[in-house]
């Protein structure tokens, strides 16, 4: 039915390098998946975006639906050509961005209903809506509706939510099941929910899993709690997830998070960080983060890592990406959101040839000493 | 003493086909030179820039002495080394942005004072400070500080401009001359002012000859007159102008601008409107121009042009140009000013082959006939 599949190459304590197929190639995981807003990585050509070593991208449903609309990217002849990417494409629910972007919504257990935070028109989306519209865009990996809370909340509104998501997960893989035609080779995720509380993660995970799903994300995190409550959430959530399908945790992160979740088991991420950040100065590297607007770069003509074999690194000086910063040039965007990718493809593939060489806690250790001690300091 | 020189290959009519040596390569002219403002060309790796065809920038000397500076890039190694352009690059005397950017600005026959459009810092611009300001920056042409004056104007302010800027000219050739070393492989354009009046505009000239330049440039044009007004005037004054050197439209135009610049015998073009078109969704090719924010773009699943050599003429549609637009995403920027930029190339490497073929009238002919018939109707 599917030609979606998940092997796990090698694992290392909890740490797992694998691949995962599906009809447009293939994911190397531990994956960073750029994310491709409004069919686009913000300031980068697809082709620029392939060459920081990403095998997959990340659509959002939210926007897509709004602008310029799922039947509409359909006509176009889907996603993938609409942008000119032909690799794997993962969507979104759209239910993350209804909470936090669309006006006037109105959740019930049918749906969301919301107003576009850009024209103020009326939208509904529903558990199979969401599959509908992800499949218009033809996605390749898709996620189920959850709703997603943010963190601190009291027991019962993430115990209520997580039920609701969990409801919606089911009626998702019923959608997502009920035409074999236009769902072939694809792939349905269900989302783990329960916030800060491991039981409910636990039910989540064993409920989502009774269901069945090709991967399996865990939603509701980095929406305001600490690091070490996320780890923690991780801790107890992976070892209840199936073992032979991916672990996908959404929104996730700097790259101390990506460390540290592959740390603990997962094998996928997403994030707008390193493309919205580097829009707005800063950069990451494996020298660690600076942020290029200070002024104490202004007059440094080092490049940001002579060693690097990312030309971006070592053609132009910092005062040059001061400058462009400063002045809010387009430039420093394009330049910054390809480094910032470009160290996030860097730290999955070092994760992953230490894991299959089972050096994974070296390789953390190593990485993180070069964060700290970096040789990004001031002149 | 100069490494710059200039020889004509052919003419045809009044049109010319050119080259001019400097020391950081050569430029076929006529030639259209993209604007890197603030030490980028907006929106575009230099790369991408010497990609379209651009064998020469021009940098702003109005904005790169108020930001980084013009003792901050001397420091930094120059202008081509820190944006990482490799070629010639031709600077402009910040005379006219002074005139339309800056705060509280006041001319006298030394020169003109004026307050930072960014942060209100004071600055002085004189002829000699603008030379020592384009050395600083490592400009390959320079050019004299002048006094630009918007159309229409009495004839005495355009007399009075044009005369000062006459005495200018000499005090930028005695400045540039004053240090050998430093000039050494520049050269120094003169600039040819006098508004709409064809007796002043010869009288300009005439002065200007009698110094001499390496180079004459034409300016106080493309300021609100309207384009016959200006073609009248290049018609009267590029006669009076040493035929053996290059003669260059400052701040020209659109491409009907720079066909009939050509025409009349002008070598070099300079103008933002690509790039800042592109940015606001206005698209050039051989088969016209639009303006892709238009609706009746959004089902529009052709490319722009489908025949062209330009990967961004044939891999993206209408309608994801139009999305990239409508959703103001920088891409959309990035592929527009490519565009743009690679037509203006490829407009005026065709009017170079035709010249030397002694074809211009044809191809000017049927470049216009493409333009108006186009082949960019709505669906």
């Amino acid at each position: 039915m599917s030609d979606f599949s998940f092997k796990i190459l090698a694992t290392d304590n909890k740490a797992r390098c694998g691949e995962i197929s599906t009809p447009r190639g293939k994911i190397r995981t531990p994956a960073f998946m750029p994310v491709g807003t409004a069919a686009t990585v913000k300031a980068m050509y697809p082709e620029q975006v392939r060459g920081t070593g990403a095998d997959v991208l990340l659509g959002n449903t939210y926007h897509l639906m709004l602008r310029p609309g799922a039947e509409r990217v359909e006509r176009l002849g889907g996603l993938h050509k609409f942008m000119d990417w032909k690799y794997p494409i993962l969507t979104d629910s759209g239910g993350f961005q209804v909470m936090s972007l669309a006006n006037l919504r109105k959740l019930d257990e049918n749906g969301v209903t919301f107003r576009s935070h850009i024209d103020g028109v009326a939208h509904e989306l529903t558990p199979e809506r969401s599959i509908d519209i992800q499949i218009k865009l033809d996605s390749d990996i898709i996620m189920q509706l959850d709703e997603c809370i943010k963190l601190p909340a009291p027991k019962e509104e993430i115990k209520r939510a997580m039920e609701l998501s969990l409801r919606w997960a089911e009626r998702s893989k019923n959608a997502f099941n009920s035409d074999m035609a236009k769902s072939k080779g694809r792939s349905l995720f269900g989302i783990v929910q329960g916030g800060d509380d491991a039981n409910l993660r636990l039910l989540s995970a064993k409920g989502l899993a009774d269901i069945g799903f090709h991967g399996y994300s865990i939603g509701g995190l980095a929406v305001g709690e600490p690091q070490e409550v996320m780890f923690k959430v991780l801790e107890e959530t992976i070892p209840a997830l199936p073992h032979d399908k991916p672990h996908y945790l959404m929104g996730v992160g700097k790259p101390d998070d990506i460390l540290g979740g592959i740390e603990r088991g997962i094998d996928m991420f997403d994030c707008v960080h390193p493309t919205r950040a580097g829009r707005h100065g800063r950069v990451y590297t494996r020298l660690g983060s600076i942020n290029l607007k200070n002024s104490r770069h202004k007059d440094d003509i080092r490049p940001l890592d002579e060693q690097s074999n990312n030309e971006n690194c070592t053609r132009f000086s910092r005062a040059y990406l001061h400058h462009l910063v400063k002045s809010q040039e387009i430039l420093g965007a394009m330049i910054l959101s390809q480094i910032n990718l470009a160290y996030y493809a860097e730290l999955t593939a070092g994760a992953r040839d230490a894991i299959v060489k089972g050096k994974f806690e070296e390789f953390a250790a190593t990485t993180r000493e070069n964060w700290e001690k970096g040789d990004l300091p001031p002149l």
